[in-house]
């Protein structure tokens, strides 16, 4: 793990690194010592690392929680190359919806397929951070919607660090199979007018979690939409189950 | 309206009263004066105005946020004579499901019958209450589920001083009519195994509900199982819309 750059704002400090060919960002109290809870996020589809609604919630979860938060590129978006097999995919997925395919299954076999490489690199990175002296072997939570679930989900099933996730904005076969894999605590986002995530595909993901404790919060509004008092509550339940 | 007991305990002032037939319970915080917030609560079926989960939130929505809070029983409950007509009709509804049909249209039937005269008692409450000097005139919530929900939603239809409402545990055709005239902010309940309200009779009631804000919370369990930490998020839901 090598670190690129370094600024510090409003008591956050923000740090550059790659690992081998994973470019990433890692935000920590300024100063700070000392293990700590540690936030995984995954950004949307066409996005980045540091994408705005990635950077408000990093900067919050730290500022307000003195949580670390890690946020990497997914490949073929940010700061890492173009990836030929994925955008051949995409392509062909483009094609078929115009011919008149459900865009929803075919997202989320994509994402399936994604997912494959991006498990393991997060699992290498939390390996490396929990290395570093002001991050620690502490507590793990997972944020992610959209691509951020899609990838999320197998993440959080594979991932025995990980004791709590907030994810939503997506549904499909291969996300409920891994679903019913996890067993921490799940707060899961529904927009109830999702113009991307069928509505029964969101509620179906949402049933096949095994875990106990998950809660399903749905709110009017298209896929990007999610009401700005949902940070609210995903930071209060970080604290609840990480802090 | 006649004040026939007081008590105060742990700076929350508890006073029971009767309105002609009407019996209820107004808590306030110790001392108070002045215009404040009100929460209207409606009790469950076979409960009364003093059941231990409508006793626990309104101390906390009193202590807390500094409301007012006020329960009456329902007819037939609590402190009130038995209804011969309401007994009736549930005696008839017992046997109808004993006889193979399904409880929750009876059920949702039956609670718009007896909002027929729960409304307007609710309505003579909040005339009554808003005449009080350390009450008076101030924006109106409501929480109500199950039965709660079912003279609740009616309630909340006909009423313009409710400024946001908490409402769950409940579906069927009836609500699902009075909630297409609810616009205000409304927190909603479901239990994704409730053994009473099907799954789907929930789901139609949020997306009845006319309201730009409304946010559906779904918590694994039955019908009585509703998870601690929705408490916190009501106090938040009604310190956001009525504070």
């Amino acid at each position: 793990m090598r670190f690129t750059s370094e600024t510090t704002s409003g008591g956050v400090s923000e740090r550059l690194f790659t690992l081998g060919e994973i470019s990433g960002v890692l935000w920590t109290p300024e100063a700070a010592t000392g293990t700590r809870p540690l936030v995984v996020m995954g950004h949307g589809g066409g996005q980045h690392k540091k994408a705005p609604d990635i950077v408000t919630r990093a900067r919050r979860f730290v500022a307000e929680c003195a949580f670390a938060v890690v946020a990497v590129d997914v490949p073929g978006h940010g700061d890492r190359p173009m990836e030929e097999e994925y955008n051949r995919i995409a392509t062909e997925n483009q094609a078929r919806v115009e011919a008149g395919e459900e865009p929803a299954p075919l997202i989320a076999g994509f994402q399936a397929l994604v997912a494959r490489q991006t498990v393991p690199e997060w699992r290498a990175v939390l390996d490396a951070l929990q290395g570093l002296e002001h991050v620690g072997a502490g507590p793990v939570g997972y944020w992610g919607v959209s691509l951020g679930c899609g990838l999320g989900v197998p993440f959080v099933a594979a991932e025995p660090r990980v004791r709590a996730a907030v994810l939503g904005l997506g549904g499909g076969a291969p996300s409920a199979e891994a679903a019913a894999r996890i067993t921490v605590p799940v707060e899961f986002l529904l927009q109830w007018d999702d113009e991307r995530v069928p509505r029964a595909a969101g509620l179906a993901l949402f049933d096949a979690f095994a875990s106990k404790e998950k809660t399903l919060h749905a709110n009017p509004g298209e896929h990007g939409e999610v009401p700005a008092f949902e940070l609210d509550s995903t930071l209060r339940f970080f604290a609840r189950h990480l802090g």
